[in-house]
């Protein structure tokens, strides 16, 4: 027996990556994949367990959690997440850390490993498009965002790939970010405009809320001024406590979540009864009238983040990185030739001097 | 920001490893660094969550785990488990694949990704030793195996590191795998003797079953003409069902569980009400006394296998690897220099064009 190859699609083999595909290209190839799997197109079944982890407390709070999901007969996906807000001051590293491993669904061998952290900025990004296309009106021209980190740089460019907007307004509590935005986004003068929260609020035809809102501290925007149509996607609402929207406007709207039980858990539905919440976005895709139903009425896209993205975004970079020959392999696992010999992929050399030792203490 | 690099040990780098420190050197480290976790050594404090996994039906019957755990302000460990029945005749590989994950509990970053098929062969046989130290009589001077399979020659390799058989008396359902033993433990002619299953079981000091068994066919022994002080490590029941000794010999004896619950689910401990189990292993390691008590007894380790042991064994092979210079290391997380800016760690070149699609679809 050989031990088969791992396909470890390091930082450098993401960067040929989009060198290669195009970062647009990478963001309408995961909006359709992940159409796919939510879907169940290609006759994909998917599963997800729900998300658990550490509370680290020594030396510094931090929490890992793990994200399984499997599309059965292809891959079952496993991504950690590393959540330490001291990194950046304390360790020169990003808040987050994260890394997907594909695991072949049918041997259990580790296909790929693969960096998370870009894939989830992309994958969150592509997510809202998604539920977009379905709820917003499809000649919707401006995008509103509420925050402007790295998430709204990515909600932007995903959301850009489904509608002309004309122009895109931000705001944020922090002057530096809303400023250094644009040059963020890659754009140039004049298509981003910073505004008053109020006239984001009064314009969009699409808006975003990814902030960083501390627990118990939101709503993030009123609500009261808000186009009859207007789309929200809410991102940052990511854990009990933390919400985004005002009541009033989820009553008002279909609320869609990515998630019914994690949405109730961390979403904005944790505002909401059962009873007020729409179906989940997976249920919206498949009912081809949808889009035409909803998108004249005010509605909201709940996105707390699904293990299954994961999956999709997992299977596209190894795939990608396969076809493009960038990454490393390397054969992990160590596969006996023979299943009753522990050691049969040892050098003989190594193993050859145990008689020795049998019968003496040492 | 500058990412930091994963080690990735592989196949070829365990074989290094192996060669260099020596194999009964490598099961004298994991037996120490086992008991330190255990007790709670040098300050550690372990965790571990529930063995999770997706059943797998398609293509094919099979199982995919993973066995997380914490040595909090170091470590977290995760082991992902495939066990695949088909995979020798179909994939000409393993039934059971095995990686294990390193996380640092500081930053969430992945420190190293280790095959974990060699590894959980030598926690298994190291973790009997470390029980069999403190139960079974020190002067034990003959080694029963009931199971001839790859388990076997660990259980054989770890214990001999720990008592000075004089004989190893072996037994199998299968033949041919009862003559080729002592080849595949590395052993001259006659320290290894193929015995009928009750002179084994009247001869042994210390007796281990690591048989496959299917759930429901046990046990594999009599237990009726056992020396009375001896010593069982109970090593192939691992599922529900799957029980390897008589429930006279389990009432008879003090039976220590790796951890309760798991060995009341999967283990021989399935057998016993709550009250007819002793204390597990960790308990018994800390108390000093425990060894002079127990080992005039019949006593029965159950061992259903735990992620703190895999912990130590990431630590130990990651540990070795960098000491050595073997494996790879590969900056795997893409860390982005701007924390707002999730482009940051691409080539300028490859974003810079965003703009022109903005407000056009493609």
């Amino acid at each position: 027996m050989h031990g088969e190859h791992t396909h470890i699609v390091d930082a450098e083999a993401i960067s040929a990556i989009v060198a290669k595909v195009g970062l647009g290209q990478l963001y309408d190839l995961t909006i359709e994949r992940m159409a796919a799997v939510l879907t169940g197109g290609s006759g994909a079944t998917v599963e997800m367990k729900q998300r658990d982890g550490f509370l680290l407390t020594t030396p510094q709070l931090g929490l890992l959690e793990w994200m399984p999901a499997v599309r059965h007969g292809a891959t079952v996906s496993i991504k950690m997440v590393g959540y330490n807000p001291h990194n950046p001051v304390k360790n020169q590293l990003p808040t987050i850390l994260s890394t997907l491993c594909a695991f072949d669904a049918d041997s259990g061998h580790l296909r790929a490993v693969v960096d998370g952290t870009f894939a989830t900025a992309i994958r969150t990004g592509a997510a809202s498009a998604l539920a977009s296309r379905v709820l917003a009106r499809p000649d919707s021209a401006v995008l509103g965002l509420v925050g402007c980190g790295a998430q709204a740089v990515t909600q932007l460019h995903a959301l850009s790939r489904v509608f002309p907007f004309a122009e895109v307004l931000v705001c944020d509590t922090d002057v530096r970010a809303e400023n250094s935005f644009a040059a963020r986004a890659r754009l140039p003068e004049g298509v981003v405009r910073v505004a008053a929260l109020h006239e984001v609020e009064e314009l969009a035809d699409v808006l975003c809320t990814a902030t960083s809102v501390a627990p118990h501290e939101g709503p993030v925007i009123r609500g009261t001024a808000l186009k009859p149509w207007v789309h929200v996607n809410t991102i940052g609402s990511d854990m009990p406590g933390k919400t985004e929207l005002p009541l009033d406007l989820l009553r008002k709207a279909v609320v869609v979540p990515d998630h019914l039980e994690q949405a109730r858990a961390e979403g904005d539905c944790q505002q909401l009864a059962p009873e007020e919440i729409g179906p989940p976005l997976s249920e919206i895709l498949q009912d081809t009238d949808a889009h035409r139903r909803l998108s004249p009425v005010t509605t909201v896209y709940d996105s707390t983040g699904l293990a299954v993205q994961d999956l999709v975004m997992v299977e596209v970079f190894e795939e990608l990185a396969r076809e493009l020959g960038v990454g490393h392999r390397i054969a992990i696992e160590a596969t006996a030739d023979d299943p009753q010999d522990p050691y049969s992929f040892l050098p003989g050399a190594v193993t050859h001097s145990w008689a020795a030792r049998l019968g003496s203490r040492s």
